[in-house]
């Protein structure tokens, strides 16, 4: 079981890229990462891409082979990991058992999606091909219906009322401008939230409560990291970054049939095992990026990781415990609200942009001495949870 | 690096499976791999599908958390992999590289593909969707083009004829005659196949020279395997089989750039590395499923994978060396060509075939006193290739 670092980073922007095929965005976010890590294109002995939708989207399903070929690194192994909108994240944990393993020594892990090239009504019909083959997607459930109805829920049963659905939109947003990667750069206030018809923007139902500030844009992008043995890490890079924890859960598909479904056990037993591995507590942890797919998702996942007891999330939202400079700071990238979310790529911008903080390379959204990040990412509405703990090297 | 071992394997018939979903049929051969291992359900910790299509041919990504559920296995760690044709492999090899790390101990690999749900333009077209993106699959290249020009060129340069591309459907053919989970159960003589016009069968160009009968079917099917570290394998199973070595490498997508399009680097270099781990060498083998989606495949692979010097396959085919008691049987199972090929099955179903020979339990197919297996499954034409090395245990 040997120790695994992170030695090198890169993304694309994410957001609307025309003119750029899902196998360019990959190649940008991969060469960065490869520069970033200082190693020689023929020492990468494993590739694993993170994608969910090119087969349906791109008509393409050998762009992991294609990849490693445009990057030179044949004659690599190389897989392709779907864990729909948690790829990203289970392509680094495939990455991480390769080289824990000790069979492979210096894995390339790319993540992409791109995912504007076709109807949003379409998008919504790709998304709902993660729900319950049976008990929903044949009854016509989509993602956002299934947010929609948790939220009401939640609100019932926490007191969680709108304004603390547009804190969170409007903490991400701003997070978000500090960071030239993210999709969005557009300054909202809670009152600009709420208030729509005052402040001008456009903020319909998209399945109530929700309003489309509470639900993440459609994005292209992608990103990578390279794993090697932590023991070899320093002769990479000075500041090695090492995945202490990790975590994955799976839980009943069909929400209606969860015992409580205002509850995401899944993430619960995902971040404590990632936690258990990694020997740290959730209060020990200085940073997290978690998936805001839905602003309520924010909320509950910050509970749910225990960084909160549970219903007491939207009251630390209001205390700002959860900005930059707060007592832990979420998605300080802009989340997937703002930074975000091409599904396959999520998982792994969340990595990057914690490795990106615990090397103090965040730039004007930098978390003051952050040491431990946490990461947790979704599959469908929460049936499948990949959680990682990560560490700045010594 | 633990040591690695399949305690428990099952399958579905394969073919058209017309009231069966996807799901159901990972199901059935999940449920009887479960059933061999004696392993209780709550021991699985970690579970692997492989999958090429779902998304596209059965609008479905949520199959493997929908799995892990169906078989109360909650909340073991599940992903999809994808590595087109090769994904029961690669799902294998990630299932392998997990137990082997440490971090989980017993592993469910299924995979399974639900093909016969369109039309075979269609299929065409998503098969083709495995190529080059730019250089291939824009241009309108498809797989049984790829195939027709390799077999020309093969033929031209090792004076194959079609009597030996007839040889290895008639062989398997006969196999799979012994094999009731085979797709196809007809036999077939090289006179039938040469002469149809005579036989009456129908055997109409495909891609010149390949023909009707040069060609694996579209099949619908799922194999499942269970891996434990092999430390453990005998408190499950008597007859523990290990996986004593793997190989995976890519090659240049795009066959016209190839340095000789005859060759098949990958599968050289991933079946070298295979044997170089397991320790023995080509000519220890008793036993191997090849990827025989055409049949010149078959030939050119028992070549690269050493078992015959390079452009002499053809001619240990005409001296029965790879017949169920020659030297080397070659597709005892009846290969994709009579087995079936649902895509992302079939890497699993090559595994399930040597463990049942390695235990003795092949029935009329079997293969006399088998004690170590040979597999390789391909992507796309060869541009990924895997291979595993297995053994009986003592």
């Amino acid at each position: 079981m040997r120790k695994v670092a992170i030695i090198g980073c890169g993304m694309t922007k994410f957001g609307k890229h025309e003119n750029a095929t899902l196998m360019d965005l990959l190649t940008e976010a991969s060469l960065k990462a490869l520069d970033d890590s200082n190693l020689d294109n023929k020492q990468i002995d494993a590739v694993y891409v993170g994608n969910m939708g090119s087969l349906l989207l791109n008509h393409q399903t050998g762009l992991a082979t294609a990849l490693t070929a445009n990057l030179n690194l044949l004659p690599a192994a190389v897989d392709t990991v779907q864990n729909g909108t948690a790829s990203g994240s289970s392509a680094i944990k495939n990455g991480f058992l390769a080289v824990a393993s000790g069979y492979f020594d210096k894995v390339l892990v790319a993540a992409g999606e791109k995912m504007r090239v076709t109807t949003g009504n379409e998008i919504t019909d790709f998304i709902a091909t993660m729900t319950h083959p049976e008990a929903e997607y044949a009854q016509g459930v989509t993602l956002p219906s299934l947010a929609g109805m948790f939220t009401r829920l939640y609100m019932h049963k926490y007191g969680v009322e709108r304004k603390h659905l547009a804190m969170v939109a409007a903490k991400n947003h701003k997070n978000a401008l500090k960071n030239p990667y993210a999709h969005i750069h557009k300054a909202v206030t809670v009152d600009d939230i709420l208030y729509p018809e005052k402040s001008g923007i456009k903020n319909p139902v998209i399945a109530d409560p929700l309003r489309l500030y509470d639900c993440c844009p459609v994005s292209d992008g992608a990103a990578s990291v390279i794993l090697c043995p932590l023991e070899e890490a320093k002769k990479y890079i000075d500041t090695p970054v090492e995945i202490i924890g990790f975590g994955q859960a799976t839980e009943v598909q069909a929400v209606h049939e969860r015992e409580d479904p205002t509850e995401i056990k899944s993430l619960r037993i995902a971040a404590k095992k990632a936690f258990e591995i990694a020997k740290v507590e959730p209060k020990d942890v200085d940073v997290a990026e978690l998936h805001d797919a839905f602003t309520i998702l924010e909320i509950a996942e910050s509970e749910e990781a225990g960084f909160f007891k549970k219903g007491e999330g939207h009251k630390a939202l209001e205390e700002g415990l959860t900005e930059i400079g707060g007592k832990i700071p979420i998605n300080p990238s802009g989340g997937l609200k703002a930074r975000g979310h091409p599904v396959g790529a999520t998982g792994a911008a969340q990595i990057v942009e914690l490795v990106w903080q615990l090397r103090n390379e965040a730039g004007e959204r930098q978390v003051e001495n952050a040491e431990i990040g946490f990461s947790c990412n979704f599959f469908s509405f929460g049936s499948n949870v990949v959680a990682f703990v990560l560490k700045r090297g010594d």
